[in-house]
Protein backbone atom coordinates (compact mmCIF):
# COMPACT_ATOMS: atom_id res chain seq x y z
CA UNK A 1 0.00 0.00 0.00
CA UNK A 2 1.30 3.67 -0.47
CA UNK A 3 1.60 5.80 2.18
CA UNK A 4 2.16 9.49 2.85
CA UNK A 5 1.91 11.66 6.24
CA UNK A 6 0.36 14.98 6.11
CA UNK A 7 -0.81 17.64 8.88
CA UNK A 8 -3.40 18.61 9.64
CA UNK A 9 -3.20 22.86 9.30
CA UNK A 10 -5.10 25.63 10.78
CA UNK A 11 -7.33 26.47 7.34
CA UNK A 12 -8.44 22.89 7.69
CA UNK A 13 -10.20 23.28 11.12
CA UNK A 14 -13.78 24.46 11.59
CA UNK A 15 -14.61 26.86 14.31
CA UNK A 16 -15.09 23.81 16.49
CA UNK A 17 -11.60 23.40 16.60
CA UNK A 18 -11.66 19.76 14.32
CA UNK A 19 -11.26 19.11 10.50
CA UNK A 20 -13.81 20.83 8.08
CA UNK A 21 -15.20 17.37 6.82
CA UNK A 22 -15.26 18.25 2.76
CA UNK A 23 -11.36 19.10 3.92
CA UNK A 24 -10.43 15.18 4.86
CA UNK A 25 -11.33 14.65 0.56
CA UNK A 26 -9.15 17.44 -0.14
CA UNK A 27 -6.45 16.15 1.42
CA UNK A 28 -7.28 12.51 0.15
CA UNK A 29 -6.75 13.77 -3.46
CA UNK A 30 -3.76 15.30 -2.68
CA UNK A 31 -2.85 11.34 -1.21
CA UNK A 32 -3.48 10.26 -4.52
CA UNK A 33 -1.85 13.15 -6.19
CA UNK A 34 1.35 11.97 -4.04
CA UNK A 35 0.51 7.87 -5.23
CA UNK A 36 0.48 9.14 -8.83
CA UNK A 37 3.65 11.41 -8.36
CA UNK A 38 6.02 8.84 -6.49
CA UNK A 39 4.09 5.27 -6.05
CA UNK A 40 2.91 5.09 -9.88
CA UNK A 41 6.03 7.50 -11.08
CA UNK A 42 3.99 9.24 -13.74
CA UNK A 43 3.33 12.83 -12.20
CA UNK A 44 -0.44 13.91 -11.98
CA UNK A 45 0.09 17.23 -13.46
CA UNK A 46 1.46 15.71 -16.59
CA UNK A 47 -1.25 13.39 -16.69
CA UNK A 48 -3.70 16.45 -17.37
CA UNK A 49 -1.21 18.80 -18.91
CA UNK A 50 1.37 16.45 -21.60
CA UNK A 51 -1.00 13.13 -21.85
CA UNK A 52 -4.70 15.37 -21.69
CA UNK A 53 -6.55 12.60 -19.00
CA UNK A 54 -8.23 13.29 -15.82
CA UNK A 55 -9.95 11.66 -12.85
CA UNK A 56 -12.71 13.10 -11.77
CA UNK A 57 -14.90 11.34 -9.20
CA UNK A 58 -17.97 9.71 -10.23
CA UNK A 59 -19.07 7.94 -6.31
CA UNK A 60 -17.30 8.18 -3.00
CA UNK A 61 -18.56 7.30 0.43
CA UNK A 62 -16.56 8.13 3.55
CA UNK A 63 -16.58 7.60 7.07
CA UNK A 64 -15.18 9.82 9.93
CA UNK A 65 -14.31 7.63 12.77
CA UNK A 66 -12.73 9.85 15.26
CA UNK A 67 -12.08 13.73 15.54
CA UNK A 68 -8.76 15.35 14.43
CA UNK A 69 -7.40 18.63 15.18
CA UNK A 70 -5.11 21.47 14.19
CA UNK A 71 -1.52 20.00 14.11
CA UNK A 72 -2.07 16.34 14.37
CA UNK A 73 0.04 14.38 11.95
CA UNK A 74 -1.89 11.37 10.03
CA UNK A 75 -0.69 8.49 8.01
CA UNK A 76 -2.82 8.60 5.20
CA UNK A 77 -2.51 4.27 3.34
CA UNK A 78 -4.09 4.45 -0.45
CA UNK A 79 -4.93 0.97 -2.13
CA UNK A 80 -6.85 -0.21 -5.18
CA UNK A 81 -9.78 -1.56 -4.77
CA UNK A 82 -10.75 -2.16 -8.27
CA UNK A 83 -9.30 -1.53 -11.42
CA UNK A 84 -11.90 -1.34 -14.76
CA UNK A 85 -11.15 -0.39 -17.74
CA UNK A 86 -11.48 3.01 -17.27
CA UNK A 87 -12.79 2.97 -13.72
CA UNK A 88 -10.85 2.52 -10.94
CA UNK A 89 -11.79 2.23 -6.84
CA UNK A 90 -9.62 3.68 -4.42
CA UNK A 91 -9.53 2.66 -0.38
CA UNK A 92 -7.92 5.60 1.42
CA UNK A 93 -7.99 5.37 5.30
CA UNK A 94 -6.07 7.59 8.03
CA UNK A 95 -4.74 6.95 11.41
CA UNK A 96 -3.38 8.65 13.91
CA UNK A 97 -0.50 6.36 15.83
CA UNK A 98 -2.90 3.68 14.92
CA UNK A 99 -6.17 5.65 15.93
CA UNK A 100 -8.14 5.69 12.85
CA UNK A 101 -9.52 8.92 11.98
CA UNK A 102 -11.40 8.26 8.70
CA UNK A 103 -11.71 6.02 5.83
CA UNK A 104 -13.24 6.43 2.47
CA UNK A 105 -13.25 4.50 -1.44
CA UNK A 106 -13.47 6.96 -4.07
CA UNK A 107 -14.50 5.55 -7.36
CA UNK A 108 -12.80 8.03 -10.56
CA UNK A 109 -12.96 7.58 -14.09
CA UNK A 110 -10.06 8.40 -16.33
CA UNK A 111 -11.53 10.78 -19.18
CA UNK A 112 -9.65 12.90 -21.35
CA UNK A 113 -10.13 16.21 -20.43
CA UNK A 114 -11.12 17.56 -23.74
CA UNK A 115 -14.22 15.69 -24.30
CA UNK A 116 -15.13 14.21 -20.95
CA UNK A 117 -15.15 10.56 -22.64
CA UNK A 118 -13.47 8.08 -20.44
CA UNK A 119 -10.71 6.37 -22.07
CA UNK A 120 -8.93 3.09 -21.11
CA UNK A 121 -6.35 3.09 -17.88
CA UNK A 122 -3.01 3.18 -20.12
CA UNK A 123 -1.08 0.31 -19.83
CA UNK A 124 1.89 1.72 -18.15
CA UNK A 125 0.01 3.39 -15.92
CA UNK A 126 -2.90 0.01 -15.25
CA UNK A 127 0.69 -2.33 -14.75
CA UNK A 128 2.54 0.47 -11.91
CA UNK A 129 -1.47 0.97 -10.13
CA UNK A 130 -1.54 -3.61 -9.87
CA UNK A 131 1.03 -3.43 -7.44
CA UNK A 132 -0.88 -1.37 -5.15
CA UNK A 133 -4.02 -3.52 -5.50
CA UNK A 134 -5.89 -4.67 -2.18
CA UNK A 135 -6.21 -8.47 -1.29
CA UNK A 136 -9.79 -9.11 -1.71
CA UNK A 137 -12.17 -8.76 1.48
CA UNK A 138 -8.66 -6.17 3.00
CA UNK A 139 -10.31 -4.34 5.68
CA UNK A 140 -8.44 -1.30 6.62
CA UNK B 1 -38.68 19.57 1.06
CA UNK B 2 -36.24 22.37 1.38
CA UNK B 3 -34.46 24.09 -1.34
CA UNK B 4 -32.05 26.95 -2.11
CA UNK B 5 -29.82 28.09 -4.98
CA UNK B 6 -26.76 28.48 -5.63
CA UNK B 7 -24.04 29.90 -8.37
CA UNK B 8 -20.74 27.88 -9.23
CA UNK B 9 -18.04 29.96 -8.29
CA UNK B 10 -14.64 30.36 -10.15
CA UNK B 11 -13.25 29.22 -6.48
CA UNK B 12 -15.41 25.60 -6.64
CA UNK B 13 -13.57 24.63 -10.06
CA UNK B 14 -10.31 23.11 -11.09
CA UNK B 15 -8.11 22.92 -13.55
CA UNK B 16 -10.60 20.91 -15.82
CA UNK B 17 -13.06 23.96 -15.19
CA UNK B 18 -15.44 21.72 -13.73
CA UNK B 19 -16.74 21.55 -9.79
CA UNK B 20 -13.93 20.24 -7.56
CA UNK B 21 -15.78 17.44 -5.51
CA UNK B 22 -14.94 18.46 -2.09
CA UNK B 23 -16.58 21.63 -3.06
CA UNK B 24 -20.02 20.28 -3.42
CA UNK B 25 -20.02 18.96 -0.15
CA UNK B 26 -19.30 22.40 1.00
CA UNK B 27 -22.09 23.84 -0.88
CA UNK B 28 -23.88 21.38 0.86
CA UNK B 29 -22.97 22.20 4.35
CA UNK B 30 -24.16 25.70 2.90
CA UNK B 31 -27.60 23.79 2.07
CA UNK B 32 -27.62 22.85 5.95
CA UNK B 33 -27.15 25.74 7.17
CA UNK B 34 -29.12 27.34 5.27
CA UNK B 35 -32.42 24.76 6.39
CA UNK B 36 -31.44 25.23 10.16
CA UNK B 37 -31.70 28.96 9.15
CA UNK B 38 -34.85 29.55 7.40
CA UNK B 39 -36.30 25.96 7.25
CA UNK B 40 -36.22 25.12 11.29
CA UNK B 41 -35.88 28.70 11.88
CA UNK B 42 -33.14 28.46 14.07
CA UNK B 43 -30.04 29.73 13.13
CA UNK B 44 -26.88 27.76 12.55
CA UNK B 45 -24.59 29.51 14.04
CA UNK B 46 -26.58 30.64 17.16
CA UNK B 47 -27.25 26.95 17.40
CA UNK B 48 -23.34 26.88 17.77
CA UNK B 49 -22.82 29.58 19.77
CA UNK B 50 -25.81 30.30 22.27
CA UNK B 51 -26.57 26.66 22.68
CA UNK B 52 -23.19 25.09 22.50
CA UNK B 53 -24.42 22.06 20.05
CA UNK B 54 -22.59 21.01 16.88
CA UNK B 55 -23.70 18.48 13.98
CA UNK B 56 -20.44 16.61 12.78
CA UNK B 57 -20.40 14.43 10.05
CA UNK B 58 -19.91 10.67 10.92
CA UNK B 59 -20.49 8.85 7.25
CA UNK B 60 -21.83 10.74 3.88
CA UNK B 61 -22.06 8.79 0.47
CA UNK B 62 -22.01 10.93 -3.12
CA UNK B 63 -22.68 10.49 -6.61
CA UNK B 64 -21.62 12.78 -9.28
CA UNK B 65 -23.57 12.50 -12.27
CA UNK B 66 -23.29 15.25 -14.32
CA UNK B 67 -20.53 17.73 -13.77
CA UNK B 68 -21.01 21.16 -13.14
CA UNK B 69 -19.02 24.44 -14.57
CA UNK B 70 -18.26 27.88 -13.36
CA UNK B 71 -21.67 30.31 -13.81
CA UNK B 72 -24.13 27.16 -13.60
CA UNK B 73 -26.95 28.05 -11.38
CA UNK B 74 -27.89 24.67 -9.73
CA UNK B 75 -31.09 24.12 -7.27
CA UNK B 76 -30.42 21.73 -4.14
CA UNK B 77 -33.12 20.27 -2.25
CA UNK B 78 -32.68 18.67 1.17
CA UNK B 79 -34.88 16.47 2.96
CA UNK B 80 -34.72 13.89 6.09
CA UNK B 81 -34.02 10.12 5.16
CA UNK B 82 -33.76 9.72 9.39
CA UNK B 83 -34.22 11.24 12.65
CA UNK B 84 -32.70 9.61 15.44
CA UNK B 85 -32.29 10.08 19.18
CA UNK B 86 -29.36 12.19 18.06
CA UNK B 87 -28.44 11.57 14.53
CA UNK B 88 -29.74 12.54 11.85
CA UNK B 89 -29.39 11.18 7.62
CA UNK B 90 -30.07 14.18 5.12
CA UNK B 91 -30.63 13.37 1.90
CA UNK B 92 -29.14 16.12 -0.52
CA UNK B 93 -29.57 16.19 -4.34
CA UNK B 94 -28.40 18.94 -6.94
CA UNK B 95 -29.78 19.53 -10.45
CA UNK B 96 -29.75 22.26 -13.25
CA UNK B 97 -32.74 22.50 -15.01
CA UNK B 98 -33.82 19.64 -14.54
CA UNK B 99 -30.48 17.42 -15.43
CA UNK B 100 -29.23 15.65 -12.00
CA UNK B 101 -25.38 17.31 -11.00
CA UNK B 102 -25.14 15.22 -7.62
CA UNK B 103 -26.36 13.19 -4.80
CA UNK B 104 -25.66 12.70 -1.37
CA UNK B 105 -26.51 11.17 1.94
CA UNK B 106 -25.02 12.73 5.09
CA UNK B 107 -25.44 11.17 8.71
CA UNK B 108 -24.65 14.07 11.41
CA UNK B 109 -25.14 13.62 14.97
CA UNK B 110 -25.69 16.46 17.40
CA UNK B 111 -23.23 17.06 19.99
CA UNK B 112 -21.97 19.34 22.68
CA UNK B 113 -18.91 21.05 21.18
CA UNK B 114 -17.61 21.41 25.01
CA UNK B 115 -17.16 17.73 25.53
CA UNK B 116 -18.14 16.34 21.98
CA UNK B 117 -20.33 13.87 23.40
CA UNK B 118 -23.73 13.04 21.44
CA UNK B 119 -26.64 14.80 23.32
CA UNK B 120 -30.64 14.08 21.91
CA UNK B 121 -31.54 17.09 19.26
CA UNK B 122 -33.89 19.07 21.26
CA UNK B 123 -37.88 19.17 21.19
CA UNK B 124 -38.38 22.47 19.36
CA UNK B 125 -35.78 21.41 16.53
CA UNK B 126 -36.80 17.68 15.83
CA UNK B 127 -40.58 18.92 15.75
CA UNK B 128 -39.52 21.17 13.06
CA UNK B 129 -36.91 19.08 11.58
CA UNK B 130 -39.92 16.41 11.23
CA UNK B 131 -41.68 18.47 8.80
CA UNK B 132 -38.70 17.76 6.16
CA UNK B 133 -39.09 13.97 6.30
CA UNK B 134 -38.94 11.85 3.21
CA UNK B 135 -41.69 9.61 2.32
CA UNK B 136 -40.48 6.04 3.26
CA UNK B 137 -38.63 4.95 -0.11
CA UNK B 138 -38.52 8.07 -1.46
CA UNK B 139 -36.33 8.39 -4.52
CA UNK B 140 -34.41 11.39 -5.97
CA UNK C 1 -21.04 51.53 -6.71
CA UNK C 2 -21.58 48.15 -6.87
CA UNK C 3 -23.19 46.62 -3.66
CA UNK C 4 -24.09 43.36 -3.01
CA UNK C 5 -24.30 41.40 0.58
CA UNK C 6 -22.36 38.18 1.20
CA UNK C 7 -23.12 35.87 4.58
CA UNK C 8 -20.08 34.39 6.29
CA UNK C 9 -20.44 30.92 6.22
CA UNK C 10 -19.01 27.99 8.39
CA UNK C 11 -16.26 27.09 6.08
CA UNK C 12 -15.28 30.55 6.21
CA UNK C 13 -13.97 30.52 9.48
CA UNK C 14 -10.77 29.29 11.49
CA UNK C 15 -10.17 27.59 14.93
CA UNK C 16 -10.53 30.94 16.98
CA UNK C 17 -14.14 31.29 15.32
CA UNK C 18 -13.59 33.97 12.95
CA UNK C 19 -13.26 34.58 9.25
CA UNK C 20 -9.22 33.08 7.80
CA UNK C 21 -8.25 35.89 6.22
CA UNK C 22 -7.95 34.17 2.54
CA UNK C 23 -11.35 33.51 2.74
CA UNK C 24 -12.31 37.25 2.44
CA UNK C 25 -10.07 37.35 -0.68
CA UNK C 26 -12.22 34.41 -2.06
CA UNK C 27 -15.57 36.39 -0.94
CA UNK C 28 -14.10 39.75 -2.73
CA UNK C 29 -13.51 37.71 -6.15
CA UNK C 30 -17.42 36.41 -5.57
CA UNK C 31 -17.90 39.86 -5.31
CA UNK C 32 -16.01 41.02 -9.04
CA UNK C 33 -18.05 38.33 -10.11
CA UNK C 34 -21.29 39.27 -9.34
CA UNK C 35 -20.07 43.00 -10.31
CA UNK C 36 -18.97 41.59 -13.97
CA UNK C 37 -22.33 39.44 -13.96
CA UNK C 38 -25.01 41.52 -13.53
CA UNK C 39 -22.99 45.39 -13.11
CA UNK C 40 -21.13 45.03 -16.31
CA UNK C 41 -23.75 42.67 -17.41
CA UNK C 42 -21.51 40.35 -19.53
CA UNK C 43 -21.15 37.52 -17.28
CA UNK C 44 -17.65 36.25 -15.37
CA UNK C 45 -17.86 32.65 -16.57
CA UNK C 46 -18.39 34.19 -20.61
CA UNK C 47 -15.50 36.16 -20.00
CA UNK C 48 -13.42 33.24 -19.62
CA UNK C 49 -15.20 30.61 -21.71
CA UNK C 50 -16.35 32.91 -24.45
CA UNK C 51 -14.03 35.82 -25.03
CA UNK C 52 -11.05 33.89 -23.86
CA UNK C 53 -10.11 36.65 -21.16
CA UNK C 54 -9.11 35.95 -18.34
CA UNK C 55 -8.12 38.64 -15.02
CA UNK C 56 -5.40 37.25 -12.91
CA UNK C 57 -4.68 39.33 -9.51
CA UNK C 58 -1.47 41.15 -10.15
CA UNK C 59 -1.34 43.35 -6.95
CA UNK C 60 -3.43 43.72 -3.76
CA UNK C 61 -3.50 45.27 -0.33
CA UNK C 62 -5.83 44.28 2.47
CA UNK C 63 -6.66 45.84 5.71
CA UNK C 64 -8.51 43.49 8.50
CA UNK C 65 -10.36 46.12 10.84
CA UNK C 66 -12.18 44.63 12.55
CA UNK C 67 -13.40 40.46 12.92
CA UNK C 68 -16.40 38.90 11.72
CA UNK C 69 -17.83 35.57 13.00
CA UNK C 70 -19.91 32.95 11.35
CA UNK C 71 -23.53 34.11 10.06
CA UNK C 72 -22.24 37.36 9.75
CA UNK C 73 -24.23 39.29 6.79
CA UNK C 74 -21.85 41.64 5.54
CA UNK C 75 -22.55 44.42 3.23
CA UNK C 76 -19.44 44.62 -0.09
CA UNK C 77 -19.39 47.48 -1.64
CA UNK C 78 -16.95 47.85 -5.01
CA UNK C 79 -15.67 51.40 -7.00
CA UNK C 80 -13.50 51.12 -10.04
CA UNK C 81 -10.36 52.56 -8.53
CA UNK C 82 -8.24 53.21 -11.89
CA UNK C 83 -8.58 51.86 -15.10
CA UNK C 84 -5.71 51.33 -17.46
CA UNK C 85 -5.28 50.15 -20.93
CA UNK C 86 -5.21 46.54 -19.18
CA UNK C 87 -4.79 46.66 -15.71
CA UNK C 88 -7.72 47.88 -12.96
CA UNK C 89 -8.06 48.72 -10.07
CA UNK C 90 -10.88 47.88 -7.56
CA UNK C 91 -11.42 48.93 -4.29
CA UNK C 92 -13.64 46.56 -2.35
CA UNK C 93 -14.66 47.27 1.12
CA UNK C 94 -17.07 45.03 3.73
CA UNK C 95 -19.12 46.12 6.46
CA UNK C 96 -21.68 44.74 8.88
CA UNK C 97 -24.20 47.93 9.95
CA UNK C 98 -22.01 50.26 9.43
CA UNK C 99 -18.95 48.56 11.27
CA UNK C 100 -16.47 48.45 8.44
CA UNK C 101 -14.99 44.99 8.11
CA UNK C 102 -12.23 45.00 5.87
CA UNK C 103 -11.17 46.99 3.02
CA UNK C 104 -8.86 45.69 -0.16
CA UNK C 105 -7.66 47.57 -3.24
CA UNK C 106 -6.96 44.26 -5.88
CA UNK C 107 -4.88 45.49 -9.20
CA UNK C 108 -5.78 42.63 -12.13
CA UNK C 109 -5.27 42.61 -15.56
CA UNK C 110 -6.83 41.36 -18.58
CA UNK C 111 -5.42 38.81 -20.49
CA UNK C 112 -5.96 36.40 -23.11
CA UNK C 113 -5.78 32.83 -21.24
CA UNK C 114 -4.30 31.16 -23.92
CA UNK C 115 -1.19 33.40 -23.47
CA UNK C 116 -1.36 35.42 -20.49
CA UNK C 117 -0.71 38.34 -22.55
CA UNK C 118 -2.00 41.68 -21.37
CA UNK C 119 -5.03 42.57 -23.89
CA UNK C 120 -7.05 45.89 -23.59
CA UNK C 121 -10.06 46.13 -22.17
CA UNK C 122 -12.51 45.47 -24.94
CA UNK C 123 -14.47 49.04 -25.50
CA UNK C 124 -17.80 47.33 -24.23
CA UNK C 125 -16.75 46.24 -20.88
CA UNK C 126 -14.62 49.42 -20.45
CA UNK C 127 -17.70 51.68 -21.08
CA UNK C 128 -19.58 49.55 -18.40
CA UNK C 129 -16.67 49.83 -16.09
CA UNK C 130 -16.49 53.83 -15.99
CA UNK C 131 -19.86 54.01 -14.15
CA UNK C 132 -18.39 52.64 -10.86
CA UNK C 133 -15.80 54.55 -11.54
CA UNK C 134 -14.79 56.54 -7.69
CA UNK C 135 -13.44 60.39 -7.72
CA UNK C 136 -10.37 61.34 -7.17
CA UNK C 137 -9.78 60.90 -3.48
CA UNK C 138 -12.46 59.08 -2.57
CA UNK C 139 -11.93 57.68 0.69
CA UNK C 140 -14.56 54.32 1.96
CA UNK D 1 15.34 33.56 6.79
CA UNK D 2 13.19 30.39 7.31
CA UNK D 3 12.67 28.43 4.01
CA UNK D 4 10.34 25.75 3.63
CA UNK D 5 9.47 24.44 0.47
CA UNK D 6 5.48 23.56 -0.81
CA UNK D 7 3.67 22.49 -3.93
CA UNK D 8 1.30 23.91 -5.83
CA UNK D 9 -1.80 21.27 -5.68
CA UNK D 10 -4.80 20.76 -7.71
CA UNK D 11 -6.79 22.19 -5.28
CA UNK D 12 -5.08 25.83 -5.44
CA UNK D 13 -5.55 26.16 -9.19
CA UNK D 14 -8.21 27.84 -11.07
CA UNK D 15 -9.94 27.17 -14.36
CA UNK D 16 -7.07 28.87 -15.89
CA UNK D 17 -4.30 26.53 -14.80
CA UNK D 18 -2.96 28.73 -12.33
CA UNK D 19 -2.97 29.38 -8.50
CA UNK D 20 -5.85 31.07 -7.53
CA UNK D 21 -4.42 34.42 -6.11
CA UNK D 22 -6.09 34.07 -1.99
CA UNK D 23 -4.64 30.30 -1.98
CA UNK D 24 -1.07 31.64 -1.96
CA UNK D 25 -2.37 33.41 1.04
CA UNK D 26 -3.27 29.93 2.56
CA UNK D 27 0.43 28.78 1.59
CA UNK D 28 1.60 31.42 3.60
CA UNK D 29 -0.08 30.85 6.67
CA UNK D 30 1.27 27.22 6.20
CA UNK D 31 4.27 28.78 6.23
CA UNK D 32 4.14 31.08 9.21
CA UNK D 33 3.28 27.59 10.94
CA UNK D 34 5.88 26.03 9.75
CA UNK D 35 8.18 28.54 11.24
CA UNK D 36 6.66 28.95 14.46
CA UNK D 37 6.56 25.16 15.04
CA UNK D 38 10.02 24.76 13.85
CA UNK D 39 12.06 27.93 13.73
CA UNK D 40 10.56 29.13 16.78
CA UNK D 41 10.46 25.98 18.39
CA UNK D 42 6.73 26.41 19.85
CA UNK D 43 4.18 24.94 18.35
CA UNK D 44 1.27 27.06 16.48
CA UNK D 45 -1.09 24.28 17.70
CA UNK D 46 0.21 24.68 21.11
CA UNK D 47 0.50 28.91 21.06
CA UNK D 48 -3.27 28.61 20.53
CA UNK D 49 -4.43 25.53 22.48
CA UNK D 50 -1.95 25.62 25.81
CA UNK D 51 -1.14 29.56 25.67
CA UNK D 52 -4.60 30.97 23.93
CA UNK D 53 -2.41 32.86 21.87
CA UNK D 54 -3.58 33.97 18.77
CA UNK D 55 -2.06 35.78 15.63
CA UNK D 56 -4.90 37.46 12.94
CA UNK D 57 -4.32 39.30 10.72
CA UNK D 58 -4.36 43.31 10.60
CA UNK D 59 -2.99 43.86 6.95
CA UNK D 60 -1.10 42.89 4.38
CA UNK D 61 0.34 43.75 0.38
CA UNK D 62 1.39 40.91 -1.88
CA UNK D 63 2.41 40.92 -5.27
CA UNK D 64 1.90 38.38 -7.93
CA UNK D 65 4.69 38.65 -9.89
CA UNK D 66 4.69 35.53 -12.19
CA UNK D 67 2.43 32.49 -12.10
CA UNK D 68 2.30 29.19 -10.91
CA UNK D 69 0.78 26.46 -12.00
CA UNK D 70 -0.57 22.82 -10.61
CA UNK D 71 2.84 20.48 -9.91
CA UNK D 72 5.15 23.66 -9.35
CA UNK D 73 7.37 22.83 -6.47
CA UNK D 74 8.02 26.08 -4.59
CA UNK D 75 10.41 27.55 -2.33
CA UNK D 76 9.01 29.85 0.55
CA UNK D 77 10.99 32.15 2.14
CA UNK D 78 10.20 34.33 5.34
CA UNK D 79 12.07 37.01 7.27
CA UNK D 80 10.87 39.46 10.18
CA UNK D 81 10.34 42.59 8.98
CA UNK D 82 9.56 44.39 12.26
CA UNK D 83 8.57 43.31 15.66
CA UNK D 84 6.98 45.71 18.05
CA UNK D 85 5.30 45.43 21.50
CA UNK D 86 2.63 42.80 20.24
CA UNK D 87 2.48 43.02 16.23
CA UNK D 88 5.11 41.59 14.11
CA UNK D 89 5.32 42.27 10.06
CA UNK D 90 6.29 39.23 8.73
CA UNK D 91 8.26 39.16 4.66
CA UNK D 92 7.40 36.32 2.77
CA UNK D 93 8.00 35.57 -0.94
CA UNK D 94 8.40 32.45 -3.37
CA UNK D 95 10.09 31.59 -6.16
CA UNK D 96 10.47 28.39 -8.50
CA UNK D 97 14.60 27.64 -9.38
CA UNK D 98 15.11 31.68 -8.85
CA UNK D 99 11.95 33.13 -10.60
CA UNK D 100 10.27 35.34 -7.77
CA UNK D 101 6.44 34.14 -7.99
CA UNK D 102 5.49 36.22 -5.28
CA UNK D 103 5.75 38.55 -2.30
CA UNK D 104 4.14 39.72 0.92
CA UNK D 105 3.95 41.51 3.69
CA UNK D 106 1.67 40.48 6.58
CA UNK D 107 1.15 42.15 9.93
CA UNK D 108 -0.03 39.92 12.42
CA UNK D 109 -1.01 40.80 16.12
CA UNK D 110 -1.11 38.77 18.83
CA UNK D 111 -4.03 38.52 20.82
CA UNK D 112 -5.27 36.26 23.71
CA UNK D 113 -8.15 34.72 21.45
CA UNK D 114 -10.60 34.24 24.62
CA UNK D 115 -11.18 38.24 24.42
CA UNK D 116 -8.92 39.18 21.09
CA UNK D 117 -6.98 42.08 23.15
CA UNK D 118 -3.38 42.79 22.34
CA UNK D 119 -1.07 40.66 24.33
CA UNK D 120 2.53 41.15 24.70
CA UNK D 121 4.72 38.60 22.46
CA UNK D 122 6.08 36.71 25.23
CA UNK D 123 10.09 36.60 25.98
CA UNK D 124 10.73 33.38 24.46
CA UNK D 125 9.05 33.57 21.72
CA UNK D 126 10.16 37.22 20.91
CA UNK D 127 14.22 35.81 21.38
CA UNK D 128 13.74 33.14 19.38
CA UNK D 129 12.14 35.49 16.37
CA UNK D 130 14.57 37.73 16.43
CA UNK D 131 17.21 35.42 14.85
CA UNK D 132 14.82 35.70 11.90
CA UNK D 133 15.08 39.93 11.71
CA UNK D 134 15.92 40.80 8.43
CA UNK D 135 18.46 43.63 7.82
CA UNK D 136 16.88 47.13 7.31
CA UNK D 137 16.83 47.56 3.71
CA UNK D 138 16.44 44.14 2.89
CA UNK D 139 15.00 43.44 -0.39
CA UNK D 140 14.26 40.20 -1.64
Amino acid sequence: MFEVEKTIRFHHCDPAGIVFFPQYLVLCHEVIEDWIESGIGVGYSNLLRTRGLGTPTVRLQTEYLARSSFGDRLRFRLGVRKLGNSSMTLSICADMKGEERMRTEIVTVMVDVATFRPVRIPDDIRTAMQRYALEPGHEW
